[in-house]
């Protein structure tokens, strides 16, 4: 029945629209006035509007959206992470389950994305634990949820629902998030630091991505705004900068020096830059550097705050890698504490530190938490920035409270901590025998060399490729290493992603290989990639 | 000694940097060739460079970051429900925690945005406990657990890790969402319309927010790409049209009507739009509307349909108050079902249903959960689309898996089914009720008139004040309605949002109010608020 009524009245609106397009069609020139409009506006109003409706109508047969109507940034901007090679990689994995013994490997490895816990990393049990509780807290009042959970879960659980107002962890929260969070949080960071933190300073986000794309929003108001990205880069930033409509404003990494970060070379770029008439904003530095892995030293760091004090630039700090740290000789410092350490304070430098829950060896990417901590701008500006981050109304809660877990860990003392410590402590060691293991496999081949991971949780091995399969590669249309890339997944299953998704100096070819798969894994992935590499040597050798 | 050695380095570098910047400073002119750089540019290029390292260098004293530098489209957009009354009320609860005595009230209601839980709604319990037991898969294990968690929540909760991909609920997902619970939204829909809806069509969203954002910058590429939106409306929409630089078109709903969308009205918009250059690509509609409250008639909803087929435009469709449904006398239903019903496929019509877990009777706002389904796309814009999603990799994981729970709730024979019935029934009744009886008071009152919430989670009274009121207003430096809220709030602690933030006829004056607080309160709060409203109208009579 209901079809049948439906029907009619299609039949109805159908028949009274064909007179109006009729009507419309049968106007002799797209200048006259379309007779269905009761005001035909006139004169050159009137010649737009009639090209516009006949432009724009379905009559003219032409589709709504295409990709000559849609926004031309969108089609500008590019994300490799999750390209090309990954659809690939995607459809093989149909095909595999389809007929598993259509391909010469069994299964797809995901190296092309930091997404540890789909490569089977465990999460901390301690964390899930809480945001188990928080998710259901009429739990918290039973006395059988003992028999299931630690005490200091429980008793963590407790202070966060208090930190909520109403404990409503299913409300909104303030669009800077939850004020006691970010309290917590702040306690964190000023204990990391030795410098004092505020609240008030935090804006939590869903993963660090949103909160980039934010400030870019705000520091960007057309192509002649520009952002100093380092090459090689994380394509966020790139992707975030083409759709905000600025311009990115290249430094190189020096691969010689292990992807080092020169003052020289920031210095160049920034007055190419201004010579074209674009003015520089920001600064975005990736420490511990995605794809390049590379730790900054205590000095370099100094010279990079300085040179933003002193160019005005707002400083961008990316350091979501800040607990992935493989080096006896490095360590972490915030760009914040380098900057009160030279006795900055908030009057002197804007400065934006970037944290996230995907990383560290938390790895909770699926949970999507993360935060800025914004200092040095002015209450105008950081209204600004509130607006924007109100606009989404806030970020999601229990990504906000592990946020403020990862920040305060279990400490000496409670019933957790002896487990988490084994569990953090395993889940990084393991991490920094894998970056090495991968990083001597790469050296041990003809035709590769690779930086040590320092940090993060990416090697970005250089592929020194002959003419031959340099030709090879234009032959097929595209990049010599996203060529390399390719063949790798077809004949291993392995998922790289190409160097050129992350930028490198011209004629320079890359890839970028995640360290995470599972330990017991690497011997075979080695074994597998090792054999791919010397059969493509062999094939293209000049 | 960490300490010394970073006052040293400072030194260091601040005496290299002053160097530098005396060299610069003593310059004659911004045209001289600046010494300190190796290769000068020269010409033009060098003029405009000089230029610009004069104005930009923070030697000029101007900082880095100020109003007059930021993205004016951030300065041009607005959020009134989350604006300044809001942060008033904000300082008023401080004041109030600091002096309980200092007001005149002793709490603020907030009534400003549809975030049931912080007015007390308590969370649908399966839907908890399911998140609760995902986020520590390690109890599914345990025989305990059935002593704190419903069977089927448990039998549930196997059910969605079995679509994780490795159950790894910690893991980014597919940029679009887990496969498995996009085709479990898919089969809800389905379900409620009576036709074909598939998973590859849905995009998981942290809430209906990002994916509005989405479509936006999708369709607008300048100031020319116009997006018609109702007046009153959310303000999301104005907001993200005003962040991507686009047009708002707008066309008024008919208060004399109960808020009725009238087509004349939407082709008198178009065309106007039209006469000015302005492409318009896309419609807005919210059903059930907010903050009006209407729910569309089926008749209508066929010719706003129709409408977009004939005009070559995006119907967005803002259904995510699909679940509020006040009166007997109307239904909700998808376009979707109206496009397909019309016999519209695919090809006809490119249509996006935005749905949220924020609402409904579930009201979970703090997880972030929503998606929209995409239909009638070229396979090529689909492809930028899903390119926009995977910038930011994917949206939260309890999010994506709460949105397939709200889309397949429990069904009869589950054993929550029952609990569930209650607490949903005993929500919706009860928001019904108060949806009513805040009607009911508003009509009430001298100088109030206000349309019944059919459906959502707001009513809009309309306010007719003496010119003695708008008098005090403009003399107060602020809109009517504005000035209005602001004193309601000062006299009694109730937020609400000025009508001046949804638009609406120039001349008339409204407020948004939402029917949220729980229903005890609700006596009270009339009463408040008519004894405010009295006193207002004495005060200002003309």
């Amino acid at each position: 029945m209901r079809r049948f009524a439906a029907d009619r009245a299609r039949r109805a609106v159908v028949a009274s629209l064909r007179g109006a397009a009729s009507s419309r069609s049968a106007a002799p020139s797209p200048l006259a006035p379309a007779p269905r409009h009761p005001a035909p506006p006139v004169g050159a109003a009137a010649m737009a509007a009639a090209l516009a409706r006949t432009m724009s109508t379905a009559a003219a047969g032409t589709p709504p959206v295409s990709l000559n109507t849609i926004n031309p940034k969108v089609l500008k901007c590019e994300y490799a992470v999750r390209g090309e090679i990954v659809t690939h990689a995607q459809n093989l994995q149909q095909e595999l389950q389809k007929n598993p013994d259509s391909l010469p490997f069994d299964e797809i490895l995901y190296c092309n994305i930091g997404n540890p816990q789909s490569l089977g990393q465990q999460p901390v049990t301690y964390f899930r634990e809480v945001l188990s509780l928080c998710d259901h807290p009429g739990l918290l009042d039973k006395s059988e949820t003992h028999a299931l959970y630690s005490s200091d879960a429980i008793e963590r659980a407790w202070q966060i629902l208090e930190k909520i107002p109403g404990r409503a962890t299913g409300a909104y929260s303030h669009s800077q998030g939850i004020k006691g969070l970010r309290d917590e949080i702040a306690a964190g960071i000023a204990a990391r630091d030795g410098f004092h933190a505020s609240g008030d300073n935090i804006f939590l986000t869903d993963g660090a991505s949103p909160a980039v794309h934010m400030m870019m929003q705000l520091l960007i108001g057309s192509e002649k705004d520009g952002i100093l990205c380092p090459i090689p880069q994380y394509p966020l930033y790139s992707a975030s900068i083409a759709l905000h409509g600025g311009s990115l404003v290249p430094y190189f990494l020096d691969e010689e020096t292990g992807w080092g970060l020169e003052i020289d070379e920031l210095k160049k770029q920034l007055e190419e830059a201004r010579s074209k008439g674009i003015t520089v904003r920001a600064l975005v530095v990736i420490n511990p550097g995605n794809p390049t892995g590379q730790v900054l030293a205590e000095e370099n760091q100094n010279k990079i705050v300085e040179f933003c004090k002193n160019e005005g630039l707002v400083l961008l700090a990316d350091e979501v890698y800040q607990e992935n740290i493989y080096v006896e000789d490095k360590q972490f410092h915030s760009f914040k504490k380098i900057a009160r350490s030279l006795g900055y304070t908030d009057d002197d430098l804007p400065l934006v530190s970037f944290q996230s829950v995907s990383k560290g060896y938390y790895g909770e990417c699926g949970k999507r938490g993360g935060y800025m901590e914004i200092t040095g701008f002015s209450p105008e500006v950081r209204e600004q920035i509130y607006k924007l981050a109100s606009v989404n109304l806030c970020s999601n809660v229990s990504g906000q409270i592990l946020a403020s877990l990862v920040m305060n860990p279990p400490k000496a003392g409670d019933e957790s901590f002896e487990s988490f410590m084994v569990e953090r402590d395993g889940i990084l060691s393991s991490l920094a025998r894998r970056a090495k293991a991968l990083e001597e496999a790469f050296n041990s081949l003809e035709g590769i060399t690779c930086n040590k991971a320092e940090g993060a949780m990416y090697l970005f091995p250089r592929l020194h490729l002959s003419q031959k399969a340099i030709g090879a590669a234009q032959a097929a249309g595209t990049a010599p290493d996203a060529y390399y890339a390719k063949r790798l997944l077809e004949a291993t299953g392995i998922v790289i992603v190409p160097g050129s998704g992350f930028g490198q100096v011209p004629g320079t070819w890359h890839f970028r290989c995640t360290i995470l798969p599972q330990e017991d894994k690497i011997p075979a992935i080695i074994s597998r990639f090792k054999e791919f590499h010397e059969k493509f040597m062999d094939e293209f050798r000049d």
